[in-house]
Order: C-alpha cells, then structure tokens, then sequence
C-alpha cells in the first residue's frame, strides 16, 4: 500500500485552465445570487448578526481583485480600490456592485494568462498577511466565496426569494 | 496573447495529495460544525423552509461516501448504506451522525490510493445521473458541503452559537 500513496504523489488533478473555468463559473453564480438581492435588503438584511449581503460580496470583489493581482504581479490590491476587507466597501448601489464584480471578471481573465507555471507553488503573504502558496490562497479565496455566497441563499430564502439553483453553473 | 494562453493549457495546479488534504481539511471543519449543533435543532431548526442542518449533513456524507467509492470503484454507493440524496436519512441522533463522518473520513483515505491517474479524467455518469470527469465530481461535492456548512453557519449564528472559525482547517 505504501508503494501505491507515493506513487500518486504527483498525479495531476487540475490544470490551470480547468482552475479558471471553475472560478469564473462560480463567479457567474455568485453573481446571480448578488442580482436576486432587493436593493434595499442587499444594504440592510442580516441574520444573527451577521453581516449583510453587500458587505459579503464586497469581500467576494475585494478578495477576488487582489488576489489575481497579487497572484500575477505581486501586488495585493485591488482594482479598483476596494477594501478587500469588506467593512469599509465604497459600493452604495446594486448596480456599482455588478460593475465592480464585472470589472473583476474581465481582471481575472486578462491577468491568469500572466501567472507562470513556477508562481502556483510560491509562498507569499497573500494580502500582505498570510504566508501560503499562490494555489492554496487562490483556491481559499474560492471556498470563501462558495461559504459565504451559500450564507446569502439563506438570506435570500428568508426574504420568500428563490435563490438560483447551485448547481447551474 | 494567444500563445501566452495556449502555453498555460497543460500547468499543473493541484495534485492528488493536494487536493485529498484539502478536501479532508474542510471535512474536519464540516465536523466540528455539525458537532456545535445542539441536539434537537440539528433534527428541527430551519430558515425560510429550507431543509434542517440534519438533512444537509446526511447529504454531505452520503455523497462523500457514494463519490470516494465511486471514484475509486466505479460504484457510486455508500459504506454504510446511507441516502446520499438526503431525503431518507436513516441517523437520527448528533452521536450516529459524527460516527458516520468518522467512517467516511476512513473510507476516504483508505480509497484514494486507488485511483489512477487517468481515473481523474474519465467521464462517468457520478452517482448514476450526472456525466462529468470523476476530479470535476469530486471538486462538485467538495464545493456542494462548503455551500451547505455556510448555510450551518447562518444557522448556527441564528441560534446564537459562534460556529467555529472558517479558516481554521
């Protein structure tokens, strides 16, 4: 048994392409799930204190746009500027914040070309903060979008909306 | 450009024993969120008529269980015979539900060795009814039981428990 774990070691699961198209293809759902949002309830709805859906897909932009950037040019930031902490999103509107995640989409697919074979496995301070490599904080940052856009299909539920269904992506 | 693109085709960015350890990392965290459930609302609390954190459970370990074996063996069943489309799930108390993770935690580990390479990127029909490659399968239950557990959060929170920390995996 031991012969056959060490032989798997190396076996490659995901290629970078297949990475981005199941990125962008989350990020196409969770861009429907912000669009089923009332704009009023978008700004003002929680549950148990948590934080509203704007603040959530705030961080969802935020992270996205400096986590491509950091990943293809070292740089975490984000364009435009957001606090990619989520709690000081300039975003007011609906609209501004399908804009800014559109603008983000065309980032995303503009700059992963830019990112080398070698980078994936660097360990950097993503965000400045924390030491990982480029894949496991890009792959991160995906699962946080998944975690908290699955909090807003509960958001949505409890407004009598029915969110998109997860699995059409 | 184009050629910058086409270059990025073949990178690899995850291998089996990434993903197998990050897949295994979420299931702890899936775990420790069933188990801050009390024991009542796990069976009865909901929000907005969706389904109980019991019936969201049931379905991540069913398929867990249904897709590591199907992987591996081309059986899309569970070990124990669980429903892994949720809706008659056999557990009915918080203890069988953690001993059954316990067991699909197991399986996935002593199964994974088992599958080839090429496995990885044959298409099948997962669990009798979705034709995919087996890694995109895999990727799809992984990111179904993070989009359920932030629904346990939200719940959880509702309920006036902190669940545990998302990015303590």
């Amino acid at each position: 048994m031991t012969n056959i774990t060490a032989s798997i070691t190396d076996i490659t699961v995901l290629t970078a392409d297949q990475f981005l198209k199941n990125w962008q293809a989350h990020r196409g759902l969770s861009r429907r799930v912000l669009a089923a949002f009332p704009e009023k309830q978008l700004f003002e709805f929680s549950i148990g204190g948590m934080r509203t859906y704007s603040h959530l897909a705030g961080e969802m932009i935020g992270l996205a746009s400096a986590g491509i950037n950091g990943a293809a040019t070292g740089k975490w930031e984000t364009t435009p500027e957001l606090d990619h902490f989520n709690d000081k999103v300039q975003l007011s509107t609906k609209a501004q914040f399908l804009e800014a995640w559109d603008e983000v989409t065309e980032q995303i697919d503009h700059l992963w070309p830019q990112i080398s074979a070698e980078r994936f496995n660097e360990t950097e301070a993503a965000f400045g903060q924390y030491p990982n490599t480029i894949i496991n904080t890009l792959i991160y940052l995906l699962d946080n979008e998944i975690h908290h856009r699955g909090q807003g299909y509960v958001y949505l539920r409890a407004l009598g909306i029915e969110p998109p269904a997860f699995w059409d992506r």
